[in-house]
């Protein structure tokens, strides 16, 4: 703290105020403090700032969206984890909003959190770098960071999604669409991916009409599914359909129980597990992902950082399962 | 502030330290501190503590369980109405644990956030006096303070699980179960005391062996259900049953849908909707909260408060719906 505060041209109190998300520094002092602990490569001692700080150990967790079913066993898993370390979790979501989730997690590192796990809206993370430096353990879950290196755990989103186009294909299918989320968003990047690998696998053509990206509310699912199935996109109507994630496969299955479709069944297959989807008709087959296994390993990554591992960032790839349930097994119409 | 230390012996650095959950004072002290605060009813003026300590303003909201999807969109009804007033919103769970619940609100407050939305665990909130006399507003959601005078929102679950009960008696039914939450918590409560009320304005008698309370795991809620349902516990079986919340009716619908009783089809209604119980067969007859409605009332009531509404604490009640779609309308066999 003495290098940095010489560095910096301040006193201790200072630099402690920084570290500690204090008020009474200017933002000038506060960046030039930052900027000796980055190029010090300053680390506090964790064991001695519980002790000083005399609160509770603390992680915060940052989702897109708390809305989201994904991310409740998610978030469970994660706060087990911090609590059989005596941690508390303390969550917050961007709302897929980059200036939220950086606002979110300096908040959060103002309020003394001991290490963040976050699921990334941002592409650029450079902000976090002054507080890594800092000590604050980092781990991004579910999509990588932007412009920094940290450890990060993520699903095969690319293997995931081939596979479940592929299982569509061996059922027959030829024309087969994809409806997933938002084109910047790293996950839907790679399922997309999967779908044309799966479909040059097999040799299949793409018509640019049976992709569609974008927001995960229902009108635009709807609008996108309805030009797909009754071909009014220009290219013959899809037989299958394969979605981007659970949030999508909903509508689909709404959109897919209508009167319309019933008297020629397309068939389905989407990423993301969700709850009673054994139980619809027909029940739908998924990608599973394990949103609980990602929690859980994102936080042993980073109790393990917390503890003192000494290592460079990791990258953890978590293995999805096709669990077929019938919709994906519909064959097409002929 | 010089009330407050003069009054606890001790200097005003030490009562700053307190009120901003800064380490360095011994419990005894702070104990001190806190105890004059409350005696003199010491307020922080918002606006100067916001300046004072130059972060975003935040909000926290303590939930039971993360997993479960009636939180999410109450959850994003809070997050939604803090950041219309600029705050940033901090979640955490008790995982109904009232020490947990205790830990994690003093730590938040430890963190300095503005106000607090709290579903209780606990059933004694007066560890949380001296935080809501030094000025963080503070809101009970679903189920009410213990010992303390808040403001609350309610359902009303008395009313729900009458009109529910009451719907499956005009549907022809004389012998209704009843499986709800542990009986400590005060949602179930009401909810069985609804069942209650609707039993006996029908003049229909109550055998102990249809009405069981406990943990929402799945297992316990088989034993009961298969218990109700093949008349095991001594008295006639049931020929339909109310589920007390929603984590209830998604293993009752399981049960339900199993070989053994399609048979003999069980109404059900439960209370609580939940995603996709419209396309279920038979789509699932709800008492429907409205989770979004609840963290916007209890968000909106924090913020007048958090604008300096002077007034006694108010408890808002919120109304129910009955959504019948299918199960609840089942008829008895004969």
């Amino acid at each position: 703290m003495k290098d940095v505060a010489a560095r910096a041209g301040v006193g201790l109190k200072t630099v402690s105020r920084v570290v500690n998300g204090e008020a009474g520094v200017s933002s000038d002092t506060e960046r030039r403090v930052r900027e000796a602990i980055t190029a010090l490569g300053f680390r506090r001692n964790d064991s001695a700032r519980v002790l000083r700080k005399g609160t509770t150990a603390s992680i915060g967790l940052v989702v897109e969206d708390l809305a989201d079913p994904f991310y409740s066993p998610l978030s469970r898993a994660v706060e087990e984890v911090a609590r059989a370390h005596g941690a508390l979790l303390i969550n917050g979501s961007s709302a897929e909003d980059p200036e939220r989730e950086r606002e979110l997690a300096l908040a959060l590192c103002a309020r003394r959190v001991d290490g963040l796990v976050i699921v990334p809206a941002s592409d650029d993370h450079r902000y976090l770098a002054p507080e890594i430096a800092a000590g604050v353990a980092t781990v991004f879950l579910d999509r990588p960071p932007g412009r920094i290196e940290a450890d990060m755990v993520l699903s095969d989103s690319f293997e995931g999604a081939r596979s479940g186009v592929a299982h569509l294909i061996a059922h027959g299918h030829r024309r087969i669409g994809f409806i997933g989320d938002r084109p910047g968003i790293h996950t839907a990047k790679e399922r997309l991916r999967g779908y044309r690998a799966a479909m040059a696998e097999a040799g299949l053509p793409v018509s640019e009409s049976w992709v569609a990206l974008g927001p995960t509310g229902s009108d635009r699912v709807r609008t996108d599914a309805a030009r797909m199935l009754d071909g009014s996109g220009g290219a013959a109507p899809v037989t299958a359909v394969f979605s981007g994630n659970n949030r999508v496969t909903v509508t689909l299955v709404r959109v897919l129980a209508e009167p319309e479709w019933r008297g020629r069944p397309v068939a389905l297959v989407g990423f993301d597990d969700f709850e009673l989807a054994d139980l619809l008709s027909p029940p739908v087959t998924v990608i599973a992902q394990d949103p609980a296994d990602l929690g859980r390993s994102a936080a042993e990554l980073l109790f393990r950082r917390l503890d003192g591992a000494e290592e460079p960032p990791r990258t953890l790839s978590r293995p999805t399962k096709l669990v077929a349930r019938g919709s994906g097994e519909i064959p097409p119409p002929d």
